[in-house]
């Protein structure tokens, strides 16, 4: 069951949008965990998540993987909406609060610095206005997206 | 269908390995995503995940946040082989090659530094001999494990 | 020879500002650097450092060192603003452009989150208007300043 | 004053050895600092440096900008025993131990995976036998020296 039905489009070209609308809809690890898309615009990208049982640790609060796993979803394709394809190289995380089970999980991504192999961005993750883990990661281009 | 019959100890209190095996069997995180424990030691642990399409991203490789929840699985549990209970503060991570799928993905985590409130660790995520994630984490102890 | 004659105070207790003026001139690393303050505010710092021959790699441009080293003062600053002693537990960089000589370089650094032990800040490094370091770091308090 | 008298090779390319060797010398930052060449192998540098008073904070103990400069002398340098030119990308640090003036402190950097384009290290940094700096870094690989 999705919570988002129509995903933002903040400004990127409509082809690229549908195609990274549907890639990601079809993207295994993200169905399976529950990460939605909300938003994409230029060189920034938001994805949420119910936060429910299963992504608990032993202490009953999302589990760190959980949140690493939605902040890599918002800022890989915040790099995607340049048209490339990328793979993460380095991510880091400071975990700033714990994020109890039963809410909304939102994650934002973007660019920080567009070079012609890496990418430098940034992610905050947020339970409600609460910032729960502060994100930097690097990605590499390998490529170019085909949706035309 | 678990792929680890016997959890090895290496070394730590009995009743204190018991504590954490039943633990980590009923964190729910764990199980959801297919992370089995394989062995703890003094300030180690060695947990592992078959690698399966549901973990996959777009590309057909296992995502990132994968590899990270495999490789925090390991490093806490090192840390609370010394009896604390422990939170992840700063956790990072490069991304050294690609993990396919229908591999058994093992990560060990180890104790570099032990404080009396910040433990220090190390962990490695291997797919078959290649190394496929390198990561450090930093843990807060904030009590004692009531095992006894 | 300084560049900065008076230090700016952005909002916080005078005894506290007094203080940390006079440590941070007092800084060893600091004067042989050439790392100088600018301005203190609640939760915040901001230092330069005029980037000469000195400072560079062999490539003639500012050695990530210099960048980190910079970034550091700023953001253990900023927790200091809290009246709080502290040391860098974790301090991560990405190094997004290079630093020519004959520049100021300018770190702004801040608190993302107080914990009662650990306190999270990001900082930046510029010369220019360019970004040249992101940085998030993780201190540990561990007593607090005499002051008054 | 150096404190190295004979930098050894430990299995590279005599005329490699020569040129880095030459090359380390020359470079500004690290006559600054102190920052001398130990020991070059295939994927590995050993940096040292006399802990001195214009080395530490006001705490007194030497300033995690020197602990990570000579961290990122060791890294790199163990990147360019490949012939190649780099520049850091990411680099991550734990501050495990203080490193008090007066002692020679020594950092390690190894090679953990060379790519075409991006090579990944660790580094260790010591005073005595005491683990200071446990340190991660992804370098760019810009071209190839000139040392024939």
């Amino acid at each position: 069951m999705k919570i988002i039905m129509n995903v933002i489009n903040n400004g990127i070209d409509a082809k690229l949008f549908d195609y990274l609308v549907e890639n990601i809809k079809n993207t295994s690890f993200y169905n399976f965990l529950g990460i939605e898309l909300k938003a994409l615009g230029p060189g920034t990208a938001e994805f949420i998540l119910m936060n429910k049982r299963e992504h608990t640790n032993i202490d009953g609060v999302t589990h760190g993987g959980v949140i690493m796993s939605l902040a890599d979803a918002a800022m890989a394709n915040a790099v995607r909406t340049m048209g490339s394809k990328t793979s993460t190289v380095d991510f880091t995380t400071s975990f700033l609060n714990a994020a109890p089970i039963g809410e909304i999980i939102r994650a934002e991504g973007k660019i920080i610095k567009r070079g012609r192999r890496l990418v430098f961005t940034e992610g905050n993750v947020y339970a409600g206005d609460k910032l729960v883990g502060s994100h930097n990661a690097t990605f590499y281009r390998f490529g170019e997206l085909n949706y035309e």
